[in-house]
């Protein structure tokens, strides 16, 4: 018998059921596989097997569905890979939690005999592997949210969004690492441990769905769903330099999907995909929109596809409100040399941009601020209180912070809230563009700084505005650092910091150390307009391409 | 000076205002006008002014909007001939709080002298009086939720729908009188006093919108718009016998409508509109989708009136769920035989019927009971301190009724609540008619009871279940109590109630005080299927007056 505390022995259980779990997929040479900037991927290869890394080197759901419907590769053998693939990113940056590769292999062998059968694939995503983080309900298996507390309690049904993955042929294979409470950009928790960014384990992969970012950055899934109440699809995603999607809470389904402060609707969490490009990112927004999920959840809302919005605002030009700052912590160079390069090629386009006045902004995040302790951290308590285990300091921070109030102090909070949605509204739809027209979407940072160490994420005011609006967002990938560029001016005066946390993260920069991580940017769209937000990055992306394809780099 | 409380003085004051706008209009024959049950408008006719009793007959929005395009009637005439039966109205049932006549006058005179200028009509709702309950923001008027305290605050500009109508050329003549508190399905507060039924003085119009119901019954007004969180706009219009619409939340605009309880999300209060034909609620919503709310109000859903879901659903075989009974209280005669009768002239049309199970309800309703005090009433306490004034014993009891709860426990209640609706969803979309189809609506009571005498209604489960679901849904019209056929079975053992609210329910059946009284039914659909429902509703009631035309009555 140990001495350790229950809580400990339950850490020390569950990891020792993952590991047997992964054991027989484990590769041996991980010291080798040294930590790199660029092409990051190849920290992951399997040179070995190189039908392994040409499946998992596929980043398009439609490319490796058309391999398969083609029969050049099985379900079985796909799902497989990715297994492989999967396990290698796990022992690089410690992404996953609970493995089901029994379960997955078993439904890629049936999926399998059953397109032998029919000649017919089950559905749009046959023998598609995709990853969840820790927080969707899959039968049988914990759903931990990071906490001990939770562990050996398996859930009862998939999460609604697992069943519509499933019924289209999708293969659920793990499920991946997130922050203890959930509510932190960064991940870590007592239960699993601390997840690494893939190109330095000194860096954070972001958070809250950083399990999924440092699977997608190096192959481990094609793709991977999170869910978002601050930013957390997004921030990771921007720290890896790939694709996190934010719909408006009541687009995806959300049943089945147990979470922190679970009950509250004053800021809804939305579920989003994430992926490593972005047609697989609109292709599976289109196809979970076409089924019906509000038949079974009932907070979504009846909106089909539609295709329309879709493809309108990618045949004209664009109007673009653009953030270049929001007033309260200023962005690192990098970011704001992507946000001008870029504006410039969209107006060289033919598009139009408006400068977006974001001097409002911090009362909306003053109020989101508010709403993080209207409990006085019971509900993060109550979990804990489950096995008595050690609070990361984020949590321990969040449940010193603030003392419950009323409820009726909280409908108050409600009120404000809605006022402030107004006045959000009303400003984007006064807004013109200088040929008169009203604007489509936004174009901003998605943080102020690029990949950061670990336990450095301290502003997400880029992100978690648009959920307290309930606006849809989508971070997408432009460009690198480079150090060439975006050094700081030498003949200038000291950055004269406007507060605290700005000069927090203006002490964080460091051109030396992110030379050549991936800067990411965002695209907003007001409430529920996915399909305008998803139109308009793509064409918002091809004109980047292009302007790079013509510039000199 | 007196020695009357403030709350007395404030409301000496705030009803002589009233009164002094309405003393040019009073008639001198009010006690000649008696109460009777059928054809109840006839009360408030004004022979003397046949032009006012023509436009003031017509019950369709569509049919006066096309006399005002012929020029046959001018907006102020329109308006005028509303004001003059309105204040009769209110003299023979107490129903108008704030009376905005000379803007309305000075409005459709504006109306008139734009249409003769450019021969165009303002919009589909030209001239068209309306009235709203004494909840909607109008620029410059008092907004009272018969709260004393809430006296001499005007508002600072209209509510959204406010302002959606008057784009559309409607005229607001008045406001109506409603509960203090709202939270009470009849119509009582101390600053404006007791709305009476307008073919009874003894019985309650219903309520909370119960102002709306007198007036549309004895066509003070054309439209009214009333808000409903438990039945408020079905219930006064189920008590009369008209139409009375509540949309799912989020479809129509609730930004400049201050509410009891403001800030709670966990059952939102939806705004529907009143009126005594159907295909004036038909046009009217469809005007108000189209007219895009949510580029107005941060809370409404991007969805546009479906046109084809509303003909599609009259198009073909209907599949209607039949509520017979929710279980917990059992309706009056008169209700069952009406919705036997309903239900076998759809059969016999061809349309299928479904006894639907009501098994669950009352775990709604104890869900929506524990609701009503998560606050310990201190929103009601907040309001009543304001100017000290007296509760009515339905506020009195509410907040008697319970101590406060936690914000966490108060969350703990929503996840109940979705788990809830999610039970519901997924009984409605596993029903199968005999073929084999799908459940389209449901055809139910609104109430247990037709009219009854004030301060009796205790029962409201046959609305409010939809509130908690936030599904759509309607209540119309179809026969009246007929002694000769509604009595109880005289060689039947007595009735064995269920429980207190089932004795009492059932103590309240006089059919001798009840004969000739309208009864009501209710279709519902689920969340935001507003086009279906009105759609279905069109349908059903076309097949009942035709089984009307065609039987012996």
């Amino acid at each position: 018998m140990t001495n350790d505390p229950l809580w400990k022995r339950i850490i020390a259980q569950k990891r020792q059921i993952r590991d047997r779990l992964l054991a027989p997929y484990l590769v041996h040479d991980v010291d080798g596989r040294l930590p790199r900037v660029d092409r990051v991927d190849e920290r992951s290869r399997l040179d070995q097997e190189p039908k392994i890394q040409t499946i998992t080197d596929i980043d398009n759901i439609v490319v490796l569905l058309d391999r398969l419907r083609k029969s050049e590769f099985t379900a079985e053998v796909v799902v497989q890979a990715y297994i492989k693939r999967a396990v290698v990113v796990h022992q690089l940056t410690n992404c996953l939690t609970e493995v089901m590769f029994e379960e997955a292999l078993e439904q890629a062998r049936q999926l399998d005999a059953e397109f032998q059968a029919t000649g017919k694939l089950k559905g749009p995503l046959h023998g598609i592997a995709v990853t969840v983080k820790d927080q969707f309900n899959v039968k049988g298996i914990d759903t931990t949210l990071g906490y001990v507390g939770r562990s050996f309690d398996p859930a009862n049904e998939d999460a609604v969004l697992v069943q519509l993955l499933r019924s289209m042929g999708a293969v659920i294979i793990a499920k991946s690492n997130l922050p203890q409470s959930i509510m932190w950009a960064e991940t870590e928790n007592p239960l699993w441990g601390l997840t690494t960014n893939p190109r330095n384990p000194e860096f954070t992969p972001g958070g809250s769905t950083g399990g999924e970012s440092a699977l997608l950055a190096l192959h481990g899934s094609l793709v991977g769903f999170g869910t978002d109440i601050g930013g957390s699809t997004r921030i990771p995603q921007a720290t890896i330099g790939l694709y996190g999607f934010k719909p408006s809470s009541g687009r995806l389904p959300y049943y089945g999907v147990p979470v922190s402060t679970e009950g509250q609707e004053h800021v809804p969490s939305s579920v989003g995909p994430q992926a490593r490009d972005l047609s697989s990112i609109c292709y599976i927004s289109r196809l979970l929109a076409d089924a019906r999920p509000w038949d079974l959840d009932p907070r979504c809302v009846p909106l089909p596809w539609n295709e329309h919005a879709f493809r309108e605002i990618q045949s004209r030009a664009l109007v673009v409100g653009l953030i270049l700052d929001d007033g309260v912590v200023r962005v690192h160079p990098p970011i704001a040399r992507a946000l001008e390069e870029l504006s410039t090629a969209l107006k060289n386009s033919g598009h139009e941009i408006v400068i977006w006045d974001t001097s409002d902004h911090q009362e909306y995040i003053e109020l989101m601020d508010l709403y993080y302790t209207v409990d006085g951290a019971e509900d993060i308590r109550h979990d804990i209180s489950q096995a008595s285990e050690p609070m990361i300091p984020h949590v321990q921070q969040l449940v010193n912070r603030g003392k419950a109030i009323s409820v009726w102090e909280y409908w108050q909070l409600n009120k404000r809230k809605v006022k402030l949605q107004k006045q959000y509204l009303d400003k984007w739809n006064s807004v013109r563009s200088p040929s008169g027209m009203k604007v489509d979407v936004l174009l901003s940072p998605t943080l102020p700084h690029t990949s950061v160490p670990h336990r450095k994420i301290r502003w997400v005011g880029y992100t978690k505005i648009w959920n307290l609006l309930d606006y849809s967002a989508i971070t997408f990938p432009v460009d690198f650092v480079r150090a060439e560029q975006d050094y700081l001016p030498s003949d200038s005066a000291p950055y004269k910091p406007r507060n605290a946390l700005d000069e927090w993260n203006w002490g964080l920069y460091d051109i030396e150390q992110v030379d050549g991580y991936p800067v990411n940017l965002q695209v907003i769209g007001k409430k529920l307009e996915e399909e305008k937000v998803l139109g308009a990055t793509t064409a918002i992306e091809n004109i980047w391409k292009n302007h790079v394809a013509n510039s000199d780099r």
